[in-house]
């Protein structure tokens, strides 16, 4: 499993993290269950995105709907409250109810007052469509699988086919999931915003890399129907407007690779802050938060830039070989990087 | 079961279609599977479109959300594509993931080429919390409840605590279903536009009848934290810009009975008409299609506002008594109408 | 110049503040310039969001366009940096251009820094057609007319036919500027949120009394096409978002009264907290501000609705006669409560 | 005044028009007005989409806003009636008042019903901040620069530093106006997409050319603050929700270049087609209309992202140098192009 640096591709001016992933926000982890098995080649990938009891104390959290053909849930509730209050599961798109059931009965078993005593829980999912690779139409994805995605997150995030990513093609090339992450001085202290992608999106030939070159898989050409899902986390002290703009500069990392948020690609940004905790029953009718200061939010939005561009490049990088349905395979853009740059098209875009 | 107009409110100055409800429009079919056993009050509510293939020949639709605390699926898709192409299921908050899934397998039931030789299909499913009488954490909702849901759909609709609607309170009285239409004329040709509600909002002492009168349940007022979904559907030429301005007339309806989209309450209105079909496979590049006049779209937004009223008011007038988890009740507002109303509140609001 | 609640007409049940005025706000400000002579009766109603230098020191502010048929200046920017850094200032549809420039050289006389050392300004201005009682192709507002209106500000507020308001209609009535308030408890200490409005809307015989009588002015109906513009002040501890939400719920005060936001009715809210100002030279990359909890926003909606209803039939109730272009008159509500409400319909809406 | 292609630049994969230029769409038509003298570097452009009456002849339009730090003005209405009914003109921050007032005289001296025997109209108004190059303070567009830019509008577009353009200043190389277009074949028959922008935005350094190079300025870099505005027109037959999806596109092509939408940067798009006219008077109350099939976006999309990306070379390009207030000045990156790379950087971003 590679990653993006080590063929050279650092995009951006920003430092990245120690991890260089979304788990340099102190807290988050991030979990995979990977199904594959003849014509089932999907799988649920978690973002745990804070310790505890994320529904007594939810996360500031917003979301910016690039293009809106997907079928994610809970996202309606994050525009409106601005809150967080589960982990988020990635999967395929016929996963989402499932995943939405696992979620709703975690939240239960952590919160036993969920529905009886309180109001109810907003279960967060997103995902991409896998069908080249794998039947969708099994509906593969199990409660338990989702459960044990959960179970499984921790700090070190594996890439490439993995979890959610199984079955994801990107450019004509294998996708899936990557991650990155940059660091912002505020006030003289360290903050990080990361990104982790769900990355099944972009036309065969239309992937630019930063410098210019633009890797051809060498496939025929499908329309751009793939997805993408970006997922960023930090510790910046953002309301929610605030992280409303920050996600709606993931779009410009995603566009910097040669897409355009093509008409069936559902593109969709999610983003919280694990600062400005929000307490499902406050103590007083009145709480202090922190806001940075708008004249800084330059460093935020280009850190939300690179961090998705360059998770993307992971996620394609890392990624490797999968039989899918009927045989469907696709080229990897690590042996590309690796072998076939020299006889791949290199007109500029 | 009774109707508002049976107790002399007919709200608005439009006239009704014949049955005043939203299968005045031509096609359109409501069916109710309702689960009511001990602790478990609840249900699921189906309304189908059109009759046939939807996903082949999807309908033009709209969402306007009011207040987004809430948990419905499909809601972004239809806002971008503008196109609806499932039937749409109403039911309680935990139930949606199930009933995703069941509209999931009866799409495939139907067009077998879902997600496997063409693109997937967005299940469409709005919901309210009806915790107060039901054991929401039981998820009783079965995929085949929401299967049986669509077979029972006919031109005939039960209102009040049926379906989804079983478990539903507003203003503090029995809510749940209703549903209500009105007649346009355009260019001399009859046209209708109707409403159904799933009425689970409001806060008790709220309530204003059209003509004033304020109806008191006498129960400890809670706060306002229950939902409500329209459905609208008509047969008037629009496109989706001018589908998503009727939907906002929705909510003048909900406000002047009183209520003032509560902090908790979920409102969300959904919109299709029979008009402008959009094929999945067009066989041409360039479709016709016909839009009503912005001039004319008065009566439509009237119309809107009128249905929405009237059948938050059936819904109301209909709903029968049910005794809920922990024995909870709600009174009925049938009864304040016949015996009640003298003693009740009569002070302007 | 009467008020509503002279009438007996005082909607909802929340408490109103001494002045039942949007000045009830500590620091706020109101001043009317009138232009009425021949064809001409339009001018400029100017709300000073608080005293000092607005530019350095701004408000948090947010926009809800519940009808976008209007061409105010100055929404989309306080839409997206949740901010107002110039007085408010309505006037005619024809107007706004020329008060855009009077309030950028109203802020450059404060801050001669703006545009030169640094970043320009933002002007906000709303406005209504009165173009049936006023001859708008003049153009008659003048940069003096709005100066003066900022220079004339004071804690009382003319209301009626005065200002921006004075060529103003509603429901067939004769309309114009109004205002209310409501108090709000916060952890026992007292805030207020007031509402100011700009009432040009609603079709003749469409409103409707919070005690459900219909006064009919008797006149022909003509399309609803006149537009309101609602201005909310507070000094709860609110954040972008929040206020977004309450700016929303005057919509709700809107309906109660009969309308349902016409097609041609261009109905905008524009809200702003004196609480949590916004420093254009901030001392530091971070800071502090105050949020009321959501729990406690239904006081803060229903404020907001209720302030906005009786703002509305203040604006009717204190409206006097203008005679306008052509002989243009309409009738005034006033006198349809002291003599004409026996002869008006009463049949429920 | 060069182009982007005479130096080999020529973005993306589809063919431009014959004139590679917004007039390449029949009917459209480009003025402008150039103010320079001492510390006044601005002026006016003027974008005419259609000869004849637009007010009686609106045309389908629609707005995606990127970013909202802008002062623009009939935004709102766009994007609640899908219509534009006057030229669009593009000047200075501190212009658009004056322009508006310019263009509602136009109008009414075109239609003298609007305001009296009519509605009113609705003046469109983009800007960006000129305020290094010129003194914007001193408000020197007059009504009468607006008039004459409208009057000289022809198919041939002058780029660079005229009209609006004249001190603007983008990725710290002096910027100002470009323009570009794309073909489209449907259903055999030929289409056309074309981007006018108004380029003032990007930070010094971060630019990037399609083929990797990164050409710098070498200047003290500057916070992203400048804005853009993107007009797009074409003749394809979309209805106001595509052409708001086609319309977000544009972020793509602005993203391409190495911007990531700053935080001071508004930036806009507004797009119209010349298909699918709205009459103000309709004959009938249903009309019919043509729609592209969804599946043919992909092609308008990346026609947007290509020709805005290409517009925004081409204002660079043809850019010439102008000395501003205070003496400032910015090289210009045809300097660049021709003698200066090999000394710039070219670090991969």
């Amino acid at each position: 499993m590679s990653r993006s640096r080590e063929f050279g591709i650092a995009p951006g001016i920003m430092p990245a993290g120690p991890r260089n992933a979304i788990t340099d926000v102190t807290g988050v982890k991030v979990g995979h269950v990977t199904l594959s098995s003849r014509d089932i080649n999907t799988g649920v990938t978690a973002i745990i995105p804070q310790p505890g009891d994320l529904f007594g104390d939810k996360l500031t959290a917003a979301v910016e709907v690039i293009n809106g053909f997907g079928k994610s849930a809970g996202l309606v509730q994050v525009a409106e409250l601005g809150t967080l209050e589960t982990p988020i599961l990635l999967t395929n798109t016929f996963g989402v109810g499932t995943c939405s059931n696992a979620l709703i009965r975690w939240a239960i078993s952590q919160r036993p007052d969920i529905g009886r005593e309180t109001s109810t829980v907003n279960p967060v999912v997103c995902e991409c469509n896998d069908g080249v690779l794998s039947d969708i139409q099994a509906m593969a994805v199990t409660e338990q699988d989702a459960m044990r995605a959960i179970e499984a997150a921790g700090q070190d995030v594996a890439e490439g086919s993995v979890g959610a990513g199984t079955g994801m093609i990107a450019f004509g090339f294998k996708g899936g999931i990557g991650t990155a992450s940059r660091q912002i001085l505020l006030q003289g202290s360290a903050h990080v915003l990361g990104a982790l992608v769900l990355a099944n999106f972009g036309k065969a030939g239309d992937l630019v890399l930063p410098d210019g070159r633009r890797p051809d898989p060498r496939i025929m050409a499908e329309a751009e129907k793939g997805s993408i899902i970006v997922v960023l986390a930090t510790d910046l002290p953002l309301d929610h407007r605030q992280l409303a703009r920050v996600c709606r500069r993931a779009g410009a990392g995603i566009a910097r690779l040669g897409a355009f948020y093509g008409n069936g690609s559902g593109d969709i940004v999610l983003g919280f802050t694990t600062c400005n905790r929000v307490p499902h029953h406050p103590k007083a009718d009145v709480c202090q938060l922190e806001r940075m200061a708008d004249r800084r939010m330059d460093d935020a939005f280009r850190a939300a830039c690179e961090a998705t561009q360059e998770a993307i490049l992971n996620a394609m990088c890392a990624a490797t070989a999968v039989e899918g349905r009927n045989g469907a395979t696709r080229p990897l853009l690590s042996d590309w990087l690796r072998d076939g740059q020299n006889t791949g098209t290199s007109e500029p875009l």
